[in-house]
């Protein structure tokens, strides 16, 4: 298994991994540079299903200055029958205003045209700076070759198409039960030059009959479960398509064990990042709590720092527990309920346990270090 | 003017800055060296009021996780006629149980002995690690240290003894209309090794017949209107203590002015602090949505390493601002909304406005940048 390496992930039984670069049965993509970044790297793809119907879902940022590319999705597409998408880094095309929406309109119509697809039918996903206009004549050029290029074998130039300052290519294939799913991300770690964004495109040949109540959930327990510095982009979007081809059902778990493993990923290759961890909050009053505890302890600089610095200091653990529940009144909390030995451990994967004592409720959220490396990376001179 | 340096601060007119090892009228202190500290500075101290009757209000954290001298002011002070104090730093007695509690109000009664108060009228503050227990002998010997040392000028050894990790003594007496305030405080930015606390100490002679509506929104304006990074720590406390001897009432402006002049001081001697930067929301639909925009903006690491970076980066100030308003639609938001030059200023205090054109409340919030030396501080082994 070279996919499924944390220990906080469970694949089902029997799950084979395939080439990374081997699309789900039906799907074809192809990438180029075609110059939005400007150090000549693939930056440009398409993807598209080959069958007559497709049932898909996307999972677009609730952030309120949301970037063209998402305003497009919500507005101008049919987000239940996706059989292709355009994407592109270098320019996440945010903050752009009227010009970007209609340049965003213009791209995601100029795909479907060389995809031969109903517009509608199209999805559009961008990033890379803020603030600058997008390139439309390096876009058109890239999407007639990018056409040229479709191939079933095409998901590695998906996947590099859409990275910006990852170390490496997130991807997989995998496959159980006769269905395969092959998904390509991008991280979340917010970037130099501006910010960065997380991106994630899923393709099955198994039957989904309601790709909303697949992907929801997944995506709840997985991208939503990550922090690396508390920042929501402007344009994250998960996109799940399914041709049902293999006309079996998505084996129970698989694509909650990909998301899984992706959004790792994505900690893992946090800025500037050299562990992760996980934290559980147990017995809270209700899943609320239970979230808003493990959160802020996974958001606090100090419990991040602890987290690189390998110090087992529960006491900012209680500080952050005690910070999420203001105005209550959590008594005796002291050393006993909390377990930090994981901060304090050599391991990569590091493990955060606190009990509440008010109720049964749970929640677990994964994050990465804060290292002299995010600073840097951060604070360089860019505009 | 040495203490009212700040631009964003207006002191009244005619205010004149006096010795800040002077306390006002009728406030006696003493500070000594009881060993809580391992450095041999000074660490513990008391301050009485001599007045009959004295009026004080106290703010306290509203963190969950509340220290021992929080529960006891809580719990078994009368928080409104307050005449005495005691404090250390060395040991924030947070996280210790039941032994923790007993210990605090064996110290505060202890004080009240010294005083020769009834120990309701005695206030506790603590700060400085947590989890450990208190040396309680070192304590009382530290008190019947101090009560030998109390004098009219020993404001410079309370302000003394309640610094960790501040870079210097924060303190300020300054006199308007015939009244005099002097203040003392410590920093808020959590520190090494564990995390340290806001304490703030003021007193006056001048008369104030509601010292918790005096009070309350100063702090509100000030100590809550900053952010070092985001914590909020299980033992901050702000006391105003009054004695009406100047039967005069307080001059307007002149507490708000001292708090926040010393709130600035807090912020610009956050851990590893380079600069510090004032955010104001401006057209936000109400004051909440001015607040949360604002803080989200002060708390964001990227614009804190922008801060430090002196990168006008607006896209972060969009993308936090999104954050904030997470469901709305904020539509066309663009640069020319946001003032982000001050980031790329090389003033030591940036000024930061955007403008959310969606009603007329604003909001302000002052926060320190991000730095290299503040992952270094937090990240060193400690336990």
């Amino acid at each position: 298994m070279t996919f499924f390496r944390s220990r906080w992930v469970d694949p089902p039984p029997g799950v084979q991994e395939l080439d990374a670069a081997e699309l789900a049965p039906g799907f074809r993509a192809g990438g180029v540079a075609c110059g939005l970044r400007g150090d000549g790297a693939t930056d440009l793809a398409l993807l598209a299903c080959d069958a007559d119907h497709v049932a898909s879902a996307m999972v677009l940022t609730s952030n309120a200055a949301a970037g063209a590319p998402v305003r497009v999705c919500r507005e101008r597409c049919d987000l239940t029958s996706l059989a292709g998408a355009v994407v592109n880094s270098g320019n996440a095309n945010a903050a752009t205003g009227e010009v970007g929406y209609h340049d965003a309109l213009a791209m995601r119509d100029a795909a479907a045209a060389a995809l031969d697809l109903e517009p509608p039918r199209v999805a559009i996903a961008q990033t890379g700076v803020i603030g600058f206009p997008l390139d439309l004549d390096a876009v058109r050029n890239g999407i007639t070759a990018a056409a040229g290029r479709l191939s079933p074998r095409g998901a590695g130039e998906l996947a590099d198409a859409i990275l910006t300052t990852d170390r490496g290519r997130k991807a997989c294939t995998v496959r159980a039960d006769g269905v395969t799913i092959s998904a390509q991300a991008k991280g979340a770690g917010m970037m130099q030059p501006n910010f960065a964004t997380l991106l994630c495109f899923v393709q099955t040949d198994g039957r989904v009959d309601d790709p909303q109540a697949e992907l929801r959930p997944g995506v709840a327990d997985s991208f939503e479960r990550i922090t690396v510095d508390g920042q929501q982009s402007t344009n994250d979007a998960v996109l799940l398509q399914a041709s049902g081809a293999a006309e079996r059902p998505l084996p129970a778990g698989l694509l909650d064990a990909v998301l899984l493993q992706l959004a790792l990923e994505v900690v893992a290759d946090g800025e500037g990042a050299s562990r992760i961890a996980r934290v559980e909050a147990r017995e809270a009053a209700d899943e609320a709590e239970a979230e808003a505890v493990a959160r802020a302890i996974a958001n606090s600089p100090l419990v991040k720092a602890s987290l690189y610095g390998r110090d087992p200091n529960w006491g900012r653990i209680a500080q952050a527990t005690g910070m999420a529940l203001a105005g209550e009144d959590l008594g005796e909390l002291g050393g006993d309920a909390i377990d930090a030995s994981g901060l304090g451990s050599g391991e990569p994967e590091a493990d955060i346990v606190i009990r509440l004592g008010r109720g049964d409720a749970s929640a677990q959220v994964y994050f990465s270090d804060l290292t002299p490396d995010y600073v840097k990376l951060n604070s360089e001179y860019t505009t």
